[in-house]
């Protein structure tokens, strides 16, 4: 098993992502970030709830109309089909993130509306 | 929402549990420890699997045979009904560690042989 801290890969170029375990109902994942943001035009929305815990560190996240900052230890419960940005991580240090998907795959990816209504 | 490594209670007592968030197939809480073991004769025994992850401090785990040393960072993974031991966690700081229970509840607690076969 990796330590999360330790050897970590350069993710100055592009975010990192480490699966950890996947069991129904939970997804353990790594997340390195080293300076990346939300594009503001493309925003995360996930069709499942998301719970991440920031390890090292610092980032700032957009969603429900406020920012929040986060240290090393910050938690931030993400509620399906909530749209939220990435507006900061620190560009000097990689930034360390599990992510746990809760709930993943319980739900249709595509929403009904997209169907084939001749089907 | 509580940083997980700020304000942390007096865990040299009693190890000190904190739930974050329960979900079907995914319970996540907090547990602080400061020099507790696990008793030779009353190993843990879930019917549930767990991944634990050691956020800070240091801490020996024994199971299947082997003891694991963990260090910030490092994960271990402890499949359901494995008889599992804490044999060290630092005395002189506070052991940080973040439990995730996967599928707990999915499986009944009393094996059926316990129920009253009259019923």
């Amino acid at each position: 098993m990796i330590n999360l801290f330790s050897d970590l890969p350069d993710a100055s170029l592009a975010e990192v992502f480490t699966p950890l375990l996947e069991r129904p109902g939970c997804r353990i994942e790594r997340i390195l970030s080293r300076g990346q943001t939300t594009p503001t035009d493309a925003p995360y929305r996930q069709v499942h709830d998301e719970w991440v815990l920031l390890l090292a560190g610092a980032a700032r996240v957009a969603l429900e109309g406020r920012e929040v900052a986060l240290l090393p230890g910050d938690s931030l419960f993400i509620l399906a089909h909530t749209e939220h940005w990435v507006t900061y991580t620190d560009p000097t240090v990689t930034s360390v993130w599990l992510a746990i998907h809760l709930g993943e795959g319980e739900m249709p990816i595509n929403p009904p509306e997209t169907k084939n209504p001749g089907l």
